[in-house]
């Protein structure tokens, strides 16, 4: 497993693999991995010649006021991960390295950028496609696999992929969850022992709702409703609780199949987001 | 020469012309071509192995009532000139080609978009950017070359290819000029004959203001104040007349080597541009 801090040297490797043909996969984090990041570096593992995977909390997706400066971060022990999944390469660049004086470009997929995360978080997305879009260009991947956690995310870079005509594919791996239901993320050490506990409401009222969609329940607004009461009674402050066509994101009145249920709750400081598919 | 109208069938050629390890170059243009279109495909030709030379009169690039619509075309006449250059491949897409349904996705180079030709075309180089980068992504050329006439534009391009990391170098051609020295321009076919006639005032301002900065004048106020009256006094109506320093495009009030005089002037309703570096 070879480190890279600076684009010019990672460039220069990819450079030769891309020579000899190699097939490139990618799977961007920001660090501080868990199991829900390993399981997309281990689909990516599988398609792969060379595997890279980058490490970079990147400061321009989050907004003033939000956890930049105390996201966690292990750089030793993410190492220590990823060699045990027999990657190949990792970048992890410094904050000068990628937004270098003068740096003024940025990359927005505008209406899918607004809905949902994008409401509380107006600029984060346009920095996610920004990074995403840089790191693209800096390792050249054949393709990247994103989690299906971050279903927003997934959706809007998909959309600059085929908007920017980028020779990419994106691939999507699936949420992995805790034992008691809690989507994997690195914000969940942010969580008090009681916010912990609370936090599995999240996937319990998704749970209910799918079981109420297959029980013959459509109208969203009940839905929704409901589950607003669930996460409430379990102490969570509502960012938004959404059905909406996994596609367009747009909210659908009558659930059907491919509606996706999104939430984003406020546990004490820490805003968690989790989703199921109907 | 091979034509393609389809970015999946160019990318295909392309794709195995990378495999050759063939350099490619690549010429942006809006199609109805002239010496100063031929002058960079001349020095684009010298340095590739495959030239590829795109024609696509951009919709995004003009703002509502600007001159998309008329903007000149003659797609046959083109294809014998860029024939007779020796090109390789031209791409000559449909506008639902390059923004099918539900695009959304633009990259915009923020501070230096806004100023000279960003002001009184506020989305112009938004749209320069984003159509460049799609282009760029469906050519994937070695290199690009683009015009000083534009010399706003290739300075935006340039930083765009900056800070995106994108693996392409830009070269820059200089301003050809009708033997009065109005420099080419497919919008000058606009021009009536008188409007034609005072347009050469336009680099007449720009060689006076030259001139006076070699013989020791260095005040921009001055320089731009009388080049304002030469322009008005021949018809012209002035968007802007700047001395901007050639990377950062901000005002100088000093003149010096480097130093960017930049004119922006309607003649009837025809807009020109053009521009001298000190």
């Amino acid at each position: 497993m070879r480190l890279y801090k600076k684009i010019n040297q990672i460039k220069k490797s990819i450079q030769k693999y891309k020579r000899e043909r190699k097939i490139i996969g990618f799977v961007p984090t920001m660090g501080y991995l868990h199991k829900g990041h390993l399981s997309l570096i281990k689909i990516a593992r599988k398609k792969a010649d060379i595997l890279v995977v980058s490490i970079f909390v990147n400061p321009t997706q989050f907004g003033p006021g939000e956890d930049f400066s105390r996201y966690p971060r292990n750089m030793e022990r993410d190492l220590g991960l990823l060699e045990k999944e027999d990657v190949d390469m990792v970048f992890y660049p410094a904050i000068k390295e990628m937004y270098s004086e003068g740096f003024e470009t940025f990359v927005e997929v505008k209406e899918l950028s607004r809905v949902m995360c994008g409401k509380s978080r107006p600029d984060h997305f346009r920095g996610v496609t920004t990074v995403v879009l840089k790191l693209f260009n800096i390792v050249e991947p054949d393709f990247a696999v994103f989690g299906k956690k971050d279903f927003q995310q997934a959706v809007i870079i998909k959309r600059m992929v085929k908007d920017l005509n980028l020779p990419i594919r994106i691939f999507t791996g699936p949420i992995i969850r805790e034992p008691d239901g809690l989507a994997m993320s690195s914000r969940n050490t942010y969580l008090n022992q009681t916010e912990r506990k609370n936090a599995t409401v999240l996937f319990k009222s998704l749970k209910w709702a799918k079981n109420a969609y297959n029980n013959g329940v459509i109208d969203s607004k009940k839905i929704i409703q409901k589950m607003k009461k669930m996460i409430k009674n379990s102490g969570g402050q509502i960012d938004y609780v959404v059905a909406v066509d996994k596609n367009s994101l747009k909210p659908v009145r009558t659930l059907k199949k491919g509606t996706l249920i999104a939430v984003a709750v406020y546990f004490g400081k820490t805003r968690l987001i989790d989703n199921i598919l109907l």
